[in-house]
């Protein structure tokens, strides 16, 4: 590659352009003495084609709403996004923020977060999640396109790009995903594979030797390849041209590269994967590039060049605003609900839709099913499934048929046996940020599965409403592979995720009224509910789950003993204190659905429903103690399992580890002496 | 189908075999009320012919070193497995026991479960584990063989054999150990794909329809078609026969069958999946496959067939005692040797191995190298290596060589960007059970990706050591996506995992100590290791940590207060004492770097470390407080972390999180009041 001429005006201007990408990452990543310069250096020539040539975007305003959606899967490269996103003129990223690359609380963290920088979709840098993460925000576009659009009108028109790397092949998840993807023939779904043979253990070769494309092939991908992806950019347009051209097939366009391009004695290896270059190759990589400009320092040819995205942008998003202008003097209707979903609005008086549940002793999971054909009804934005299990987690919206290929109006999605993948789409739809609330089911166990994304809809505050059913030893036969024990413990301690193990109908209501606000405000929701029959309890109710901790049943005075429950077992402490208050003992009764909540509450609450004077305290929940501490105390006990199940019909399995009222009723008694 | 016929003798005999194992599944189910009769109904003729054709395996011996390994990764389909170990002799499964299907304490679980019953290899349920497991179980062997065998005598030398369905092949997990396989070349890896187009949600054509076959071809496995893997045994039997010829790649046959064959009205429909079929319908079935007997009765003549296996399996073993005799005649070191390994013991005075650190800041992933690599030159059972994070986790045994295609002799694993297949590939390697002690390695964080895997290392009783580093914020840059905040939370939730989290050096060693030992008592083990330096402590020891908690620094009398720190957080609690100290305070501070170790300790021991008369008790832990307050009861406080981290340098991160010996004090300053 040589330095800008004349006599090559346009091709000049756009390496240079792709350079100035390529040293940004580069002394970014000095600056910090940390990062990763070589998929930026590598795949800043298919990144500036994208972004320049195809990519629909308004610096100006990172959240309008028809924008493509990019997805850098390979998020260790986030220097390549950061560098994109200060080219062409979003103000979330100044040469200032990058050069506080990898600093506290800077706009350039060491991977894309969405939460800390507009212009950046998902959160990346776990393999994998991205390019899953892209596959929901496709079927969020060709769900809303379904529902919206009009024969002489779309307003839901935009394509979902993603770039990954051998890593992000490498994970299951990414397998899963795109697997699923090619099923229902996401054709506005394009993914460059930044194929560079490098990994951090050095040639991909010691570890990953499978034919890549024909996989996406058998996945039923379009699949090209672009064999010089280092500066054959005609090569690169072509080919995203023509996966776009294919609109009944995702497409994956391998593109082969150089890691680390630019650098004489590092490129070609691990070394330049994760870690600066050194100021030493650095001089050299200048040398080879031609590039003389101090670090941070971008030409005013380049920039003028990249900026024309603002121009653009406005333009685009112009445009759009004529179309959706036009839709809504055509139809008024769709047009209000797709403001609607877009202001992440919930409908006027939504919750009155809660069932109020019979007094019939029924599975919470079977409540779980009411309420969510119940507010499907009022909130067609729910949008979901099972990873096989739809039958068992009865997580169906009735009557309203599947998601699939040339039905994408329709909200019930058939995962597959695909926990992860599940768990990254949903996300996906959440942060597509057009009011969809997407919710992903199996059995609680299995979000062993799919926790990595599960942490990830946590920290990137993506909307999303986990339905787990099954939730203890009551599960069965199945057996100790199937029963969670130290399950609900794991999910708990997990940031910003609300665990709900609702007790009842009543609590199941609650326990999805604050789920689905959560939802809107971007926050994801857990409910764990039973296979098994439970009865409906007398003092249960929606505005105590809000509280995340309420008492349920109470003595006349100060308490002698709490017994603490939660979901299938606080049954057991109603009944065991109602024997108890019979033979004169003062009982309280605490229903513990959603431990967070409860700790969000002001000290006067807190106290009034768990007194420090109260000391014998008895937690009594099918799963594991761990974490159960903070609410019995050092005087307390705890009804638990601190061993795996076992396989026998769940009532067995229930008796044997003592969820029983006599059992309850004795360790009661041993407290209180 | 018809029955068996004068004419027909060999065939129809065969086809009473395979009707038995049909009758023994729909039996049981419907006897149990719960259970899976489709996938052995189906899968039994592929399961039969290998079996009675190929499988070498000592019913009376189930335990006999060189048996060919068996894994239904469709663990789900049990009743298949059981039937066959009835058939076929094992001791293990009785007809009683079959009837005791799915029952309380049983050596019938609802999933196969190898801690249960012998002639099961390892626990499957969890879809994808199974073939994961069989892609270490190939490991081991190639590595054994590679080991031991001699140009004139094997003593390792056996095929493993996977029956997978559709839902294994949906989940990443088989995707990521079968990419590793084909990368491997495992020739004696053969897989049969039960394809019956059947999942819990219906036809697999709502969400599974992409190329299997292809698929595998694409990872470079050997792959075949029995088109009618219901009646065409010869077809079944000629493509293992091809699958064995093909020594360079593992084999994959895709087996097209009916779900529930046999059954008139269920059968090919997800029916059949998942339920027992009711009495009409086995009435029904038993007429379409004329099969006369009562449940639980097997006719003589099927018995008389399947039962020379116990023949066949003495036979087997009694052929290759002669080789082993032969071998050791020749080889008496290596005989030795591998006696050694197959018996489980580690060879005297190994410990004296563990290296006493220097008194060097260190990060404890470096004391973990030193451990690791000192322990390699004295148990050459170490095996096993990271998920492209080698030098990042520094688990490389330095001078070794990379195991990979031919040159299997060697330990050093690389799994590619594989966390969760590398996760049931230990496991297999583990459950071979010859001696071998695997290990794992990757960031703490992506414990999260793995985590089923380390469930079911924890439940099926596999030894494998879990290397985790980067264990904290103290990771740094790379930001929250990368840095564990609940993640040992929810690891020392699991049962029969310990979970160390070393301060130092000498805890580190401690720490490998245990985890080998362990390892050979087939208990995992995790360890969680610093990326950042951390000073050696004078109080800390190796018997410190195998108690679990120790006193490191103690007060003249009884402690006013008591610090509590594990790991990185250790020296803060030791500086801050001194501090503490110099201004008259009485302060112990107790290291407690494997909970359940300490747990297991009488209540002496721990009353005489943590007294239940001090209540002024602080935790100090770069982590989620969530399960602290066991320790710091209701009067204490934690220095924790109870939101996701931030990118920054790692110095910084903890700076502002808390983790100060400024912060510490006066935290420990509040609770004294």
């Amino acid at each position: 590659m040589t330095v800008a001429t004349q006599s090559l005006k346009e091709v000049s201007l756009e390496e240079l352009c792709i350079n100035s990408i390529r040293f940004l990452a580069v002394d970014a990543v000095e600056k910090a003495k940390s990062g990763h310069p070589g998929l930026p250096m590598g795949a800043a020539p298919m990144a500036f084609v994208l972004w320049d040539r195809f990519l629909k975007f308004n610096p100006k305003n990172p959240k309008w709403f028809n924008r493509d959606r990019f997805v850098l899967s390979a998020g260790h490269g986030s220097m390549l996004q950061y560098a994109l996103l200060y080219l062409t003129g979003y103000d979330s990223v100044t040469i200032e923020d990058i050069k506080q690359f990898r600093q506290w609380e800077s706009k350039t963290p060491g991977h894309p977060e969405n939460f800390m920088t507009p212009g950046v979709e998902v959160t990346t840098g776990p393999l994998g999640q991205g390019i899953a993460n892209g596959v929901g925000l496709a079927i969020a576009e060709a769900h809303l396109a379904a529902k919206f659009n009009k024969p002489d009108t779309k307003i839901v028109d935009h394509y979902t790009y993603v770039i990954v790397g051998d890593g992000c092949n490498m994970e299951g998840i990414s397998g899963e995903a795109c697997s699923f993807a090619g099923h229902l023939g996401l054709g506005k779904l394009i993914t460059l594979y930044d194929d560079n043979h490098i990994s951090i253990d050095g040639s991909t070769d010691v570890a990953f030797t499978e034919d890549v494309s024909k996989r996406f092939e058998a996945y039923g991908w379009h699949v090209q390849h672009v064999e010089d992806g280092n500066t054959d950019l005609e090569a690169i347009a072509k080919a995203i041209e023509a996966a776009k051209a294919v609109t009944d097939k995702p497409s994956f366009i391998k593109v082969t590269t150089i890691i680390g391009y630019g650098s004489p004695n590092k490129q070609n290896t691990a070394g330049v994967h994760g870690a600066a270059l050194g100021a030493d190759e650095i001089a050299l990589t200048r040398k080879q590039l031609n590039w003389e400009h101090e670090p941070f320092v971008i030409p005013q040819d380049a920039l003028n060049h990249t900026l024309k995205a603002v121009e653009r942008g406005a333009a685009y998003e112009g445009d759009w605003n004529k179309i959706f202008a036009d839709y809504k003097a055509k139809y008024a209707q769709e047009a209000a609900e797709f403001e609607r979903y877009i202001s992440g609005k919930l409908p006027d008086g939504w919750d009155k839709a809660l069932p109020i549940p019979e007094d019939k002793a029924l599975p919470t999971r079977k409540h779980s099913e009411t309420s969510l054909n119940k507010l499907a009804a009022v909130l067609p934005e729910l949008i979901g499934g099972s990873a096989d299990l739809t039958h068992s987690n009865l997580t169906e919206i009735k009557g309203k048929g599947d998601f699939q290929k040339g039905q994408y109006q329709n909200p019930n999605i058939h995962f597959g046996v695909r926990e992860h993948a599940m768990g990254a789409i949903c996300n996906g739809i959440a942060l597509h940020a057009s009011g969809l609330i997407p919710y992903g089911a199996t059995f609680l166990i299995f979000t062993d599965y799919m926790r990595a994304a599960i942490r990830l809809s946590a920290l990137s505050q993506a909307g999303v409403i986990w339905v787990m059913t099954h939730d203890s030893i009551g599960q069965g036969e199945d057996g100790p592979t199937h029963q969670p024990i130290e399950t609900l413990a794991s999910l708990r301690a997990i940031p910003n995720l609300t665990v709900f193990r609702p007790a009842d109908g009543n609590e199941t209501s609650g326990a999805y009224k604050i789920a689905i606000e959560r939802a809107k405000q971007n926050a994801p929701s857990l409910l764990a509910f039973t296979r098994q029959n439970v009865p409906n309890l007398a003092g249960t109710s929606v505005e105590g789950v809000a509280k995340g901790g309420y008492t349920v049943v109470d003595s006349q005075g100060t308490p002698e003993i709490i017994l603490i429950g939660t979901g299938s077992e606080l049954s057991l402490c109603v009944t065991a204190a109602e024997k108890l208050t019979a033979e004169g003992k003062k009982v309280r009764v605490v229903s513990l659905p959603a431990w967070d909540l409860f700790e969000a509450q002001d000290a006067a609450y807190k106290e009034s429903v768990l007194p420090k004077a109260v000391t014998k305290r008895l937690s009594v929940e099918a799963a594991s103690s761990f974490g159960w501490h903070k609410y019995v105390g050092t005087e307390g006990d705890c009804v638990s399992i601190d061993r795996f199940g076992a396989s026998a019909p769940g009532g067995v399995c229930l008796e044997k580890f003592g969820f029983s009222v006599d059992n309850v009723l004795a360790k009661a008694k041993q407290l209180l002496g």
